[in-house]
């Protein structure tokens, strides 16, 4: 069942050591078939050098139930299913601790937007949440995780279809995309940023946002019907 | 004799150059074999791009002593030792130099919980022991060194099973575990937790440990009766 | 129709995935036929994972046109041709988004010669463009980026044969040489500058620029009649 | 001729781009047969890309005047033939401008002993010359550099035997050791010190010096004849 949509995520995730984004077993990649409403979820707890096909378990959007065999999905499942709820276009959600975003996630500090690369992927910062209330905390955890994205997007008024990532404070990066493909591509872009902010904040703390007429710029190269980038 | 856990040692030091953790010969793993109470630990020197399974010799808990052949161990045996006399659970002891955990050590200071990341393995500081005294230092001199690792755990009160890595002063890290493989694990991770926690503090240098709430349910996630991470 | 530059041009842009100076799709490099007035240059958009031979298009130095097929060159196209056109003994040309350049052109600060690694290249410090006007980013922006390197080396009295890089401000690096492979290869030293320079100045944040007569020494034993550097 | 010395000087060579202390053209190996007062050296600006056995030359350790062939020897041959003469019991030099030791060099620090890493390889700093004087640098500069290097260990008083390394203000490292392949080994360690101490100061910029007695313990654990680090 939803073998395609398995494999994509199996695929996705072994990206995700390709491109350095993870170690041990610290991330998980989703996709969703929005028709079914069934998430297709890496499992819990399992290494990336051994990680299999057989390693996504299918789960209900709406009940957050296993569908198929007796396997736990990733403890984080749960803010995946509060993303897809709430973010009605994405296909992809992507959790890591890549070491650059989960330092300014642990920093409690947004990712300012610093150049055209940055522009290239989002017209604002990269935001953080607030670091969590105790009653969320000691409440259903993962859940209040998705809602702390949702709330600060809402706050900030970002447009999660411009903005794919946010960082959870003191905790780290997630990211959402058009596939569970585009949201990894996505935690890649991520982690750049963050690294080259990172640096560029050393070597001159005082420097400012970009300008919002080259963010405009850089961003509606390729976003929008007036985009240039890339073949049509 | 001993074979299997020989190899098992073999491997684990192997994966210390897998996972980038160690340069030339600056590190080794051991493990034990609680029955017979016989430690199989790497040679000293050796390097590890020529390291072979029979590079890994036996020494006695008790007396240190070589029981088979006569080449040296790991001139970080004794600290092995008693790391094994006073942790009575663990199964596998690592000294690595690996470079982010080894420049906290230096520096002196205990890595502070900045995040879930670092919770999900322990639910307190890394922490550094206090620098040598000098009898200590012209005294037994690596016997000295596990026993400052021992009393900074008991003047802390930390649990070594919760905490299953310390830093020594101007030295570097050591880690263990209920086996070989998990004490380099451990390794793996506590380098992580390093980068990452001195990347947080050059964004942020005001940034306090992670709230103990936080810290609980990350860490009980993973650990005890109420563990929902990972599979059964 | 000119296979050979379109094969180098390909290569060359191969070859910054191997310098691991981009990631994704952030680069492009192109060539020239000064005789034919034609650039050979990288499709818009196309991953370097899966770049072909033929993701190379003709596009005429003057109008800009592409010469053959449909597919669309790379955004930066414009900012390449005003180079060539102004830059007359150039044959190659390279944009990455390589992490240290880029933060040093995010930080609107020139990478300053610090050592002789860096005198070896240039003797001057790596310029830094000023940020764009307005009417420059909201008119042809791509042409205006060539046209700020143009002015910032005719303002600075810098010689694009001696510096064969620079840093646009908010941007990223842009370097040029006698092919398009030489132009990859100042990329890579630029970085590895950028990322020294970076470093020496977090250990002393006062180290003033080499000396001049060491600048000279260092650039002239490579450059010029009385160069003693490699073979002849 | 000395073909297995050449061989020797090939194979080091070779070592320092596995090692990642060397982009491009970088940095040169030269090994010495004593007996024959004969240098084996890389030729100057050969790619290590490229690189072959063919490519290291032999030179008159008196002279400096190339033995075999027309093909120039590294710019930097001087300086090597300088060490020679002066530290009598040397085998092979190494120059590199790997990144951590040359950002050192371009501060103009010495490295502080911050750690027993520091301490197994050095029982002091890792000296840092001063900056050349003028004359020195129009004249006959590669001489002078391995003169300054001389004058730094007699005012330091530092053995060369000891410390097998140094930093030449505003340019980079030079190491050596009783072999090529030890002088390389040697250049790795220094990369890895330069790494760590960077990295220590970050943390902690008030830390000092390690104790004496404690670099003595380390440093005599591995040299002199009370060593007992490694196999006999």
């Amino acid at each position: 069942m939803l073998d395609k949509l398995k494999k994509q995520v199996y695929l996705a995730n072994m990206e995700l050591v390709k491109k350095k984004l993870i170690i041990e077993t610290f991330g998980n990649v989703s996709g969703i078939d929005r028709e079914k409403q069934i998430v297709a979820i890496k499992l819990s707890g399992v290494d990336y050098d051994t990680l299999r096909p057989d390693d996504v378990v299918l789960v209900d959007l709406n009940s957050g139930e296993v569908i198929e065999g007796d396997m736990r999905p990733s403890s984080d499942t749960k803010t995946h299913l509060v993303l897809y709820k709430s973010f009605s276009e994405i296909q992809g959600v992507v959790h890591t601790h890549s070491a650059y975003a989960t330092s300014w996630a642990q920093a409690q500090r947004p990712i300012p937007c610093l150049g055209t690369t940055h522009a290239d992927y989002s017209p604002a910062e990269i935001p953080c949440t607030g670091v969590m209330e105790d009653d969320a905390i000691e409440g259903d955890y993962e859940k209040e995780t998705g809602y702390q994205i949702i709330s600060t997007f809402r706050q900030k008024k970002y447009d999660y279809q411009y903005t794919p990532m946010v960082l959870v404070a003191s905790h780290g990066p997630f990211t959402w995309g058009e596939s569970p493909a585009k949201a990894v591509y996505h935690s890649n872009v991520l982690e750049y940023l963050a690294k080259m902010a990172y640096r560029t904040l050393r070597i001159n703390n005082n420097v400012g946002s970009l300008k919002k007429n080259l963010i405009d710029k850089h961003f509606y190269r390729k976003h929008g019907e007036n985009a240039y980038y890339g073949q049509e």
